[in-house]
């Protein structure tokens, strides 16, 4: 069984102002996720703000969501670098910690070739025997992966899933007949871009890697669940109560708003690392109007 | 009387494969760039490699590049990180080290907002008394500055120049004309982009960020020179006997070009940092054959 397929979900990663993981608040949120029951913890992506870790931070964290629900909730673990070879040692430190996956987004300062992300990928891959999702993130990354490639990568060993981001158009379905063609039978092709989860969960893609879930698994898991089976106008329902908080998304950034959210739930007053600013206090409304319409609508 | 005017060479910073800087091979570039009389060297600069390299290694840089020329000739150093108190460390490093100026990218991963941008600034710019100049590289930081966020910055003390990329369509004088009414007086703009870089000393900027003349400080001088005294003829000349390296420059990304030409020209053999590739066999046969074209109409 793919450990990529279902409801992942991606919590902050609650750190003080020097950057030190929160243990208390990171244990809160990991317990409220694995006691929802995603089908897996995204931990250090995106909204996990691996990107403004250290490596130590970075080892204390899995470590710490081990502790806490490994053997219980499958833990993949986001490990992009720079370098190959810190990619790697974040690889080797996931794995001697007890993670169940890897993550792997191509981050780039100098712009990257297709051959270049190949070999990253190829080296990141081969120090451990953790299956390893691409991370195909053009929006953080500035890399785009060609159908292409990820073909090439589908068939390196243990790179086992891709995480899409959404298909120009929404058009899911072509996008995902195209890529299971030129993919291996079993590997998982999943999507994230919250807003379009619904359609693109209908059309049959493997996994959802979402943000949201992070912090509203409960919510995000009905969503999933009902679109799993099929049940396209209860997955529009749930989809729609969430329309304000995609358009916050939008606007503001996703990781800026779980902040607000994870304030609001009581979990966190942790503040983004800066650069990146708190939201303000107008738009912390309009986040718990938000909020308030999606507990309403999901009960 | 502005540091950042005139030709800034931007060297590579040799180091093994963990990063760690070889200091002969960096002190053999430093001493051909002071021995040709280049108006200041960009240490850390894209081309430097400085976001692949631990805070230790940039400080180790630094250092050696002071002990090597500085007094001699201004070292301006990239303090761009990720975090905001990242790049206060690295600014308060340079500066003890005995640098003469900063250079700051709003390097990025979630994308920033200008707010996020200025924020960011004006507390790397408050830490040491330095003159900062503020690095606007798209392409690889994926913020683009607006000339409002530009004009705000340049406000801000110790803020004294932009390094800015090629205006879209060459157009320097209007882009100039429209920087120069929003900054103060004294507040220099310099272009990076070594193919536009004839264009933009023709059009009045006041500094041309070099790549090319990390390594060949001679013919680089010799274009900016003309171009400052106005011979449009005799610098368009020496453009052109550039352009097929700026024809590499544009196909292969011109950090992984200058690595060839370090090479070629005896000055160091290491290779870029993975995940970055070196180039092939036959590309090296492009950059020698454009290389000896330049040294032979340059002399």
């Amino acid at each position: 069984m793919n450990l990529f397929r279902g409801l992942s979900a991606f919590p902050l990663t609650p750190t003080d102002a020097e950057g030190h993981v929160q243990a208390d608040e990171l244990g809160a949120i990991l317990d409220r996720l694995h006691e929802a029951g995603v089908d897996s913890i995204g931990l250090l992506g995106s909204t996990g703000g691996y990107a403004f870790l250290t490596r130590a931070e970075r080892r204390r964290a899995v470590e710490m969501t081990v502790n806490r629900v490994g053997g219980r909730t499958p833990v993949i673990v986001g490990v992009g670098a720079l370098r190959t070879d810190e990619a790697q040692g974040l690889a080797q430190d996931a794995a001697s910690a007890g993670a169940d996956g890897l993550l792997l987004a191509p981050v780039s300062y100098t712009p990257l070739t297709e051959e270049e992300v190949f070999q990253h990928f190829v080296a990141v891959a081969s120090v451990t025997e953790l299956p390893l999702c691409i991370y195909n993130n053009p929006g953080t990354t500035k890399f785009s992966f060609s159908e292409a490639l990820i073909a090439r990568l589908s068939h390196v060993p243990n790179i086992v899933a891709v995480k899409m981001p959404l298909p120009p158009g929404g058009n899911f379905k072509d996008e995902l007949a195209r890529l299971r063609a030129i993919t291996p039978d079993g590997f998982a092709i999943g999507y994230s871009g919250d807003w379009g989860a619904a359609d693109a969960l209908l059309a049959g893609c493997d996994a959802w890697f979402s943000v949201v879930a992070g912090l509203l698994p409960g919510p995000a898991l009905k969503l999933t669940r009902a679109a799993q089976t099929g049940d396209a106008v209860e997955a529009q329902r749930i989809n729609g109560a969430f329309e304000p908080l995609w358009a916050l998304f939008k606007e503001f950034g996703s990781f800026r708003v779980m902040y607000v959210i994870a304030d609001l739930l009581g979990l966190s007053k942790a503040e983004p690392p800066r650069p990146i600013l708190p939201l303000s206090t107008e738009v912390r409304e309009r986040v718990q109007a938000a909020l308030a319409g999606i507990l309403r609508e999901t009960v």
